[in-house]
């Protein structure tokens, strides 16, 4: 087994690694933010406040318990962008190598697969893969940063210095699909502004699209019909949930004067766009979620839940889940005997495990659910949203997150973990699951749950 | 082919059968609703009202557009309850024959099956089945009658005629999971009367395991291990559901002061029960939903969409499809490359056709939801519970029935009927069309959707 051996049995038990690394970043970030030089006040914030919003910036999810600029110091809010680049490039990274280790899952044929089948993935390999996320992460983001600075600078009457740190700050926020902003409406004042709006989602959404998809765009996208599945469903999913999402909140916001009512035509379709873009998981908000119509609370929802791309700093079930899934209803309503998406038969495992992990999050949101409605005043709309965006990482919220209590709290922490964490343990430990049984290792069967 | 030919023929586009005989016999009870002679006013009721009783009725859903005893006469109360018995009658043989005939879809191995199999399905057979049917749902109906006009003979004062006409009424009502009631607040006033909740709940759910496996246990109760997997998976989900229910109302509406908080410890347990087994989709209340809390909601949502057991009065996505789904989330968690139900392998096409139908739900109550969140003022919670109760033909209304207005009573009336008769036509042409093509049938592939 050679090189092999070693890396996998470390890779055997994704889910120890990822909660380890996670857990750990986690600790360190509430130890930071919950000194006294972290608050605006110089009194510590307190443990929870602390805990919850270390969580919120390492699993990239963007809920506040407090306001981000008036709550935090300078070196608090470095604290929160540094968990957010470690976060972001965490999940990034160990997604992106489990996905192409386990990639039997889709019937990818990436390169490095090939390579791990005959047996001679090695470290140089993953640190080839590690070092490419890595500078493709501070390039987009550099280039995201440049433009924000710009139009801070140049439109907003900033100064420099300040321009500079708003730009790299939001830049970060948005390529990890973290969420937070520096304005305590988020980016509401921002509603109209094609540069800062437009920027804000092409990083998020070139982000949830997820590296293996990413690298292979760049590769070939001028040969959609070579594209692996995984690549050509995450773009057509992606796609189609967009335009969906926007059409969706254009007709049930037009009139509503206090959401898209006031805007032109053309600031219509730039906040409906931004609102279908965000949920997949960026989450920062130009309208104000609070008064938007009960519908659009549950498009977003539903767009919180599915999330974006496999091995992205997106969160939720995932866009392939969701593609999958629908692949699977309509070869059966066709009454075809196999699943077949391209010219590529979809393994019954793969089918299987996109059902177990919907099954899995439909069980994970509904039980919070439950907890957080008995917890709270709150009516099912909001609770259901305030969930849904802790499970996908989606972080926005309708106003309830600093009310609904300490144990309140408690919970959105482990949600966010839980939804962070979650949907990629378990989807690579399946699949590693299946791979060493692959390799005939049965004796040594995983066990994950 | 002989004589399967002729039968398979008709019975190969399933969905054109049992909308024409459900859509005429809806035709005919709006035709006599809406006769002047109806009402106890002696006015005509209107076509939307006529229309939406009588969906209801037929659909044996039990949502009610006006006060059953006060609006309707006794010519009116007795079309309903006809058409209660039809409906149940009718969607009960249908769904029976179908799955007896396609039972290929859970590997059941009943007699009839083999027989068809073996190309002796004969109109003789059917005839068999039908008698079968319909001698057993009528002597259920006669003991639950029987019990129940006893008890209003003797424990409430009502003169025997009355008290006859009132246990014949919910006793049809109950058996065929209609949930219509001759009083206002439905059977709220029988709250602690364990005579009548038992009565009503024991019909319910006895008719709600479907005839394939009433008539199993008839033949095998003493031996569960040789149970079928259909009757393993409707027995165990069904007493898991019924018990995880209960305990739930139980803890949350335990000290509610306007529902279980006046009842002494027996009284609680009994209504918790019955709150628990109507959902399935008998539909009667003994407390007031109005009243319960969001969370007790959400539980009967989820119960009604459920619902009840393949073949049965019940509707909703039926619990083998959702015992099917739990199977193949714990094999998948587990690693097996297999999922094993009992002593038996579970076919890829069952699991498919699971995914499918829950999948289709899901999709059919979420659009459902957003029209009556755009049509009506009201909230989440109501109008989730309100498009469940008619999807899954439970008929349980948290008050807003009545005040939705025409498109929503029209929109209700479109669910209650897609929820009665899609899952049943929807699973029996998927499994036919993989029967069809087990006959080597191809060019005559049948499309539904
Ligand atoms: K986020
Ligand atoms: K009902």
């Amino acid at each position: 087994m050679g090189v092999l051996t070693p890396l996998t049995s470390r890779l055997r038990h994704p889910a120890q690694v990822v909660v380890a690394a996670f857990g750990l970043t986690v600790a360190v970030g509430t130890g930071l933010l919950a000194l006294p030089i972290a608050t605006t006040t110089g009194e510590s914030a307190g443990w929870v406040a602390a805990l919850f919003t270390a969580t919120s910036a390492v699993c990239v999810t963007g809920l506040a318990l407090v306001d981000t600029e008036s709550h935090w110091s300078v070196f608090g809010e470095l604290v929160i962008a540094g968990l957010v680049q470690v976060g972001g490039l965490g999940i990034m990274t160990m997604a992106t190598i489990f996905t192409l280790l386990v990639s039997g899952r889709l019937g990818l044929r990436a390169k490095i697969v090939v390579q791990a089948e005959t047996k001679t993935l090695s470290m140089s390999d993953v640190r080839h893969v590690l070092r490419k996320v890595v500078l493709f992460s501070l390039a987009c983001e550099a280039v995201a940063a440049a433009v924000l600075t710009t139009r801070f600078f140049t439109g907003y009457d900033e100064p420099f210095g300040r321009a500079l740190y708003l730009g790299v700050f939001h830049a970060i926020s948005a390529f990890n699909d973290a969420g937070f902003a520096l304005w305590p409406d988020s980016l509401m004042r921002f509603v109209s502004d094609g540069w800062i709006c437009l920027t804000v989602a092409i990083a998020s959404i070139v982000s949830g699209l997820g590296f293996p998809v990413v690298f292979e765009l760049a590769r070939s996208w001028r040969h959609p019909r070579r594209w692996t599945v995984l690549t050509k469903i995450t773009v057509w999913v992606t796609a189609v949930l967009l335009l969906l999402g926007t059409l969706a909140f254009l007709m049930i916001e037009w009139r509503n004067p206090r959401t898209l009512g006031p805007l032109d035509e053309g600031g219509k379709v730039l906040a409906a766009f931004f609102a279908a873009v965000m949920p997949r998981s960026a989450g920062f908000n130009t309208l104000d979620i609070s008064q938007m119509q009960p519908s659009s609370w549950l498009t977003t929802d539903l767009l919180m839940f599915i999330g974006g791309g496999s091995a992205s700093t997106a969160g939720g079930i995932k866009v392939t889940t969701v593609g999958l899934l629908a692949f699977v209803v309509w070869a059966e309503l066709r009454g075809e005997g196999r699943v077949n998406i391209g010219h590529r038969s979809l393994p019954d495992t793969a089918q299987r495990q996109a059902v177990t992990i919907t099954a899995l999050g439909v069980t994970i949101v509904g039980l919070a659910t439950y907890t957080l409605l008995a917890l709270t005043p709150y009516s099912l709309d909001q609770v259901l949203f305030e969930v849904v965006a802790a499970f996908g990482t989606a972080g926005l919220s309708t106003g309830i997150t600093a009310n609904v209590g300490t144990a309140g709290h408690l919970l959105l922490v482990v949600l966010m973990f839980i939804g962070r964490i979650g949907p990629l343990t378990l989807g690579s430990a399946l699949a590693l699951n299946r791979r060493a049984r692959h390799y005939e290792l049965p004796e040594e069967r995983v066990i994950v749950g």
